[in-house]
């Protein structure tokens, strides 16, 4: 078994905000959308079905326990939570805070055009702030 | 609390295909995807995360159950699994089976316009296949 090493995509397109027990948490860099992505740290995982086992429930529990926060800290109307994986395979959970005035409401954030950037500044706050919530 | 009903727009848009121990499976009407939907048949649920904590293993049990059945039925390149509701709130659960060919790929299937409607022999022929294999 190969050992788990994050996408080069991911790592490029989202930065670092916490380790949980399982998963990395990554916030997406797209200042639209408060917008995390969790990877479980297994390797060569694709679906999510393809999670062992003996993982499925601890993942499931940090998916949820990210949307519950994302959401309080967001005062968001909708979470969305997906995991994909046509473009990048290695399994990625998005989860996406959604308000009904955001730039896609009600359509998917994925059919509303590019990413927008961060500000060095308003990217390290919001890293900071996640952190701090999600590590207590 | 209220008594579990249906969505009038997931009832309009989808057939039913059976029921598991929580959730109610449904076909998506659309031909140009193998597409399930999964609705835990709990009242007033809207997020994942509200799943009440005793439900939560089944759930997700389910949702892999008809993940990995519908890949191997379809023989699918990945599934896209998915909760958004932005449009109906009631919680439900999107799983689709995707191929490197198929009208969308690789952009998610809200990308990929409108709907294509099934055949009626078709579609009893896919929902008695989806019947059988979930059955088992």
């Amino acid at each position: 078994m190969n050992e788990f090493k994050l996408n080069f995509r991911l790592l490029e397109d989202s930065t670092f905000v916490t380790k949980l027990h399982v998963n990395q948490v990554r916030l997406n860099h797209d200042a639209r959308f408060p917008w995390l992505i969790l990877i479980p740290e297994i390797a060569e995982l694709k679906e999510l079905h393809d999670i062992p086992d003996e993982k499925q429930t601890i993942v499931h529990k940090e998916v949820n326990f990210c949307s519950a926060a994302l959401q309080e800290l967001t005062s968001a109307d909708k979470m969305n939570v997906a995991a994909l994986g046509n473009l990048v395979p290695q399994l990625h959970i998005h989860v996406i805070a959604r308000k009904h005035n955001d730039n896609a409401w009600p359509q998917p954030v994925w059919s509303a055009g590019e990413a927008k950037p961060y500000g060095e500044e308003d990217l390290a706050e919001l890293v900071n702030k996640l952190r701090q919530r999600l590590s207590n």
